[in-house]
């Protein structure tokens, strides 16, 4: 009964990536804290709610208030169950992450979501898309997730996987995406669905610094960007791949649901930079319909990796204060 | 003044269509009367509003409660004004509807939109989507036009262009659309659009009984039913590469928004049949990433025709029971 008695305390809002953790303690509306963890390797959901537990222990001494988590996989957010989270290690069956955290931190509400949903959250209140009630965040990053808000709500969808962009095909039959489908966006602009590609061609004796300059790790945003500046040509053809890919998913996005703002994030459009998403808003202009293309706008995220705490902040019912840039 | 005395008369319901236009009276929720009348061919919009005066007219002697107009083109639901509407003869110029005819039959309400978002919400009501609060209807007809229904409420967009998935680009390139687009669904899938496409591989030297069929008159949707009967090669094509490009859109509807039903009505498909609509079902399915597919259904719609003229009295406020079928 403890944590009933301390509702007074600082709302949580945490990033449960597949490797880290990353959570911020609001307070009357301030950040009041941040924290990092590794996310455990070994010991499947019971670990990671251990070290989430220990994680809001190091931000707030009492119970908090309220947590909200962002995760990646398919999420029921009614239940709290993270339902499928190939990128979690360990996590083979569905488990109610919601009610196993609430229990460990004094039994204070605890939403949990999709980590795409959350960062389009954030953007939305706090970042590139702040006055806007209809927009799209799509994340480009290890994979390709989007999220929508429409007259100003996030879009869930019955089954939870509204703004699944990612996951849509732009080539029949096409390249094999992570999921185990063909031809879907994150097999051409995903990291890894590119790394994928760049080791496939180098085998078949491409000629390439992206291998190189990766060496035994993993081909990183940075050594795209490396290769990029150095003109490698699969470096050049890979990225030009994966605008068009971008761009035939989010027209078609922007069409149907008549969205006049996207705002995109993720690690290697962060890294990639404003040129990137330049690229994009050009590409996808040129396929929508000629009423759409004058009022559409194609932006980078403002918020970063911060994005997804901040988001799941917000879901857990708190108001958030950025400090003015500069 | 006598239209404000008369506000217990019927809700009328107006399909206004390029060539014809359709009403129906609803009074208590129930079917009081139907009409029908020609598109003035010339006289622009005022003639379309002096046609659909003399319409309410035959079907209430007296002022009606609320007039519901769906039409085809670009349509500012909020204010009634027709922006665009390339399909009303003499419609050059955006002018408001709504407002001339209000004036014109006493001052009550009158309500614009577009015929396919009146048609959805038709479906959604009182066809094959009842009980769903999240559907996507499309129709197939001379072009190829849509509608969200998305937590029980039609989605119109900040533009009114939501559920245009008729001018989602399917080939980067591709054919030319009514609209002056590329590869647009409906340069594949849409009546005009496929017989354009036959009148232009006959003059090539394709062997097709389309051209025949048709004779000097628009090729029908019922010249496209006999040919594929008679098993010819060019309407074959045609249709496949109709349920191909709407399979295409479809699918990244339904995985960007998680719609779990999808409900086709137009000319064209309700002539072609419910095996049209299952091959367009099969199709969609492959294109859908593995969680959704066990999910989705398309279906038939069940409106027919009266469709638009049902949904714009709905859309008016009344509430409407259709009788029991058989």
């Amino acid at each position: 009964m403890t944590g009933r008695q301390n509702r007074s305390g600082a709302t949580i809002g945490i990033d449960l990536g597949g490797t880290k953790i990353f959570a911020l303690a609001v307070d009357n509306g301030q950040i009041v804290g941040e924290a990092k963890e590794k996310t455990p390797v070994h010991g499947g959901p019971l670990a990671v709610v251990d070290a989430l537990a220990a994680v809001i222990g190091q931000l707030t001494p009492s119970a908090p208030a309220a947590v909200g988590v962002g995760a990646p996989g398919a999420i029921d957010h009614r239940t709290g169950v993270i339902r499928w989270a190939p990128n979690l290690p360990g996590w083979i069956e569905p488990f109610n992450l919601a009610s196993a955290l609430s229990a460990a931190v004094g039994d204070c509400p605890v939403l949990v979501d999709n980590d795409v949903n959350v960062g389009t959250l954030a953007e939305h209140r706090l970042g590139a898309g702040q006055g806007h009630d209809d927009l799209v965040g799509i994340f480009v990053g290890t994979g390709v997730g989007g999220g929508l808000i429409l007259d100003g709500r996030l879009r869930r969808g019955p089954t939870g996987f509204a703004g699944e962009i990612g996951h849509m095909v732009v080539r029949t039959g096409g390249r094999r995406c992570g999921c185990g489908g063909r031809g879907h966006v994150e097999a051409y602009a995903g990291r890894a669905g590119m790394e994928r590609r760049a080791r496939q061609l180098a085998d078949r004796g491409s000629d390439t610094v992206l291998v190189s300059l990766a060496k035994a790790r993993r081909m990183t945003s940075s050594v795209f960007a490396r290769a990029l500046a150095a003109k490698d040509t699969v470096a050049l053809n890979l990225v030009e791949g994966a605008v068009e890919a971008l761009a035939q998913a989010l027209a078609a996005t922007v069409t149907v649901l008549d969205v006049p703002l996207v705002v995109i994030g993720g690690g290697l459009a962060d890294r990639l930079g404003p040129s990137f998403v330049a690229r994009i808003e050009a590409a996808t202009a040129e396929l929508v319909p000629g009423v759409q293309t004058g009022a559409l706008r194609i932006v980078p995220g403002d918020l970063g990796d911060r994005g997804g705490a901040l988001g799941a902040a917000l879901m857990a019912g708190t108001d958030i204060s950025l400090p003015a840039p500069g």
